[in-house]
């Protein structure tokens, strides 16, 4: 079993996309849904090389859809591992956005995932490796994961926001 | 400009889906993202219904995927308005599974999303007809909205979390 | 076995699709073949429902285009058994299309389709359940399902013109 | 005005596919309506090459599914021009399947397909240049095509079958 | 063990492809890398039904996009094997476009392609079936094949340019 | 107009691909075809940003697969400008494969490719910013470039063998 504790760094994987015809509405913006569908890739390559095994995913936090990306425009999706947990991973993807000619660069979208580690013969899920944070941005991350997991499980009905310890504190504060 | 009450009976849609190939991981699940490909334009062909306008995806709230679907099954998606705001509406999907013999019927995922309409010459948002609500799930997802609403500004960073006063009540009283 | 009689409300599918830019022609109209795929798709998942099994598409009967459907339109298919033979059934397809924006509905395709069963493992024929029609409009697709079926016969070679009974007396009759 | 009389050969058109993982149903078949979106589009080819015009689907006739064609076969499609009308023409598409290794070639499929021929800025039909027959299958072909043409129209509800003087003809001949 | 020398005319092979929007880029041109994997497509069942096999792409050849192709254009591959080695071919594939009304045809690329036969169980290569050269043409890229080889040896690294006595003879007279 | 000198790292792209049934063949191997075709996408978005401007493929040159690559493996493709001329770039891309658990790291493949630059209105060719060349292999690239480009000339025909002043040069020298 690895029990090696990994970083950021060794995991973190990137993609660029061609925005198609195929890929935009007939108003010519990029779909929400396959931006989605690309930001899930990502993230399971990232997810599986941090779990060194097949990975699923197991949910997809909240996505904002401010910017409009159109037909020619580059995308570049950027996955990172957040924290490990003990058979799953949280991922944070990035989406900046450009022209063809490289001109007009913004970040359009950013989501959480979670991905469970599975044994390939089981289909069991499977420990995975601990993450240890290095910079500054990686350890805010790190910390705020367990918040972002609490309302994940209130959202799945798995939780009872009763006992959502750290979101009920969180809003008790302000 | 159309000011007329729509009920949700007016836009209700559905698609069903054949998992193939190209729609799984190499373990034989039908990947997330996919999932939320095929969600993302049914809830916009729904929106597109009740605005009696293109619209574009704005945000997908969370969601969980804990019920494998598999190579072959039949997923049906079905989308409908659950609240209309001033340019926008919020679409909940709701995703059932079964097997290509029409048994092992689960419901397997479900989804908030919003949309906006868009004006085609000008692009801008566009006003669109309100929701009324019928049966008591109808009005329960009504009245639930604006909760959901204050969630999504605050994830999408565009609300104070102290200025989500039915959030913060929500969470106080528990 | 399953000899259970069943009803088309049993198996009843619909599917709705958005055409995208790759669905369509250079000028713009949804390809004929693209439509009878989906199709094709639709009537599989209806077969298959109601025979409770894998199924395979033994024949398509003629279908017209008359209508065109244009990028951005939205598709409704609604597939429903018509009669169940001994391994196989035909399925009624028929697609309806209007706007992005719900409007300009119109019926614009329809089509008989026949799917056979099959026992997964042995790749044979397998029986099917009995339909029984309810409504006026099913009891008359069931009731001329053996004369399209005899057309079916004579077009694929497998039935000589002169032994096509009901072909024959209806247009000896004219 | 293109009036000039073209052959057979002038417009032939030939396709072969390799049959992949998202062609096939769960059982390993090609969907019958992925080799109808083939006979589709080779079809218009061919009649896109007659009628030097754009051109859309009118109807596809009658398909038999009765040999399956599996994952990794090569299918060949052959098109050919059986018969110009005023604005439109009947082409006959045949499909032949072979392993992967060149062996086991068999014939599974064959269809008629019409299409109108269109103005390219107007969107009207267009007239087409008549069609020479030279070989004895194609003089058959030729011949045949105006009875298939009534049986068209009837099946498209355009004819009453009390006017279709060829089939009513060739049944009561019989 | 399949010894028969083959010809050329055995196993030739041709498929039309209708660009569609997806294919192109931003600036409505066929993307050079949808023509490729075309050429690798038709070269492959080219090359399958010669060597009577399964086949893997070991190569392909320089290629020049000197001519657009555009979305709506219609092209022709052909596929003829130029070489037999002892496991492996070399596969010429030329593309021919036009129109979609036929005209403005010309030729646009040709590329050499060569594969790899294989046993289907072992997946170790496979001896091939001889050519035998009938056309001055065929001759012609029968006899410049070893050459070509050579070049390719040097270009995958897999033979010293000091090696190549073809090519250094070839450049030598010059 | 942009003059301005630019370096390497302005315009390296990377691209990660999930394999998946479609783009494998029978054997489970990525078809070679697919691989050239992602190599073009993300050339193409590399030559985009050097050169501030839409860009078309030129020429893609020998690539070699000798490495095979399976369903379910993540390849990792890096673009990087090599050399600009007066309207076009070279662009190498290289690709490495490994496992979903990230393990089985290879590199498979590599290509020089080249692009021109173009206006977007007049569609004619495009001054491109100098590349200046920082790192060691940059530099041994840079410099091999002019000898890569005669080969390509020669190849595409352009060029004839007797005027390759360096790829003579380099044979004879032999």
């Amino acid at each position: 079993m690895n029990l090696r504790e990994k970083e950021v760094s060794d995991s973190i994987s990137v993609s660029s996309e061609l925005i198609m015809p195929n890929d935009t509405n007939p108003l010519g913006n990029l779909m929400g849904g396959n931006l989605m569908r690309w930001m899930d890739i990502i993230g399971g390559i990232c997810a599986g090389k941090h779990c060194e095994a097949n990975v699923v995913t197991a949910s997809v936090d909240h996505v904002t859809f401010s910017s409009p990306i159109f037909l020619g425009d580059v995308i570049t999706l950027e996955a990172k591992v957040t924290r490990a947990f003990n058979t799953s991973v949280e991922v944070y993807v990035e989406v900046n956005a450009c022209g063809t000619d490289g001109f007009n660069h913004r970040k359009t979208n950013h989501a959480y995932l979670t991905f469970v580690a599975l044994h390939k013969e089981t289909m069991k899920p499977k420990q995975v490796p601990k993450l240890k944070p290095i910079s500054e941005q990686e350890l805010a991350m790190y910390e705020s994961a367990p918040r972002r997991r609490e309302l994940r499980l209130i959202l799945a009905g798995r939780m009872e926001a009763k006992n959502a310890t750290l979101i009920k504190d969180y809003f008790k504060r302000l």
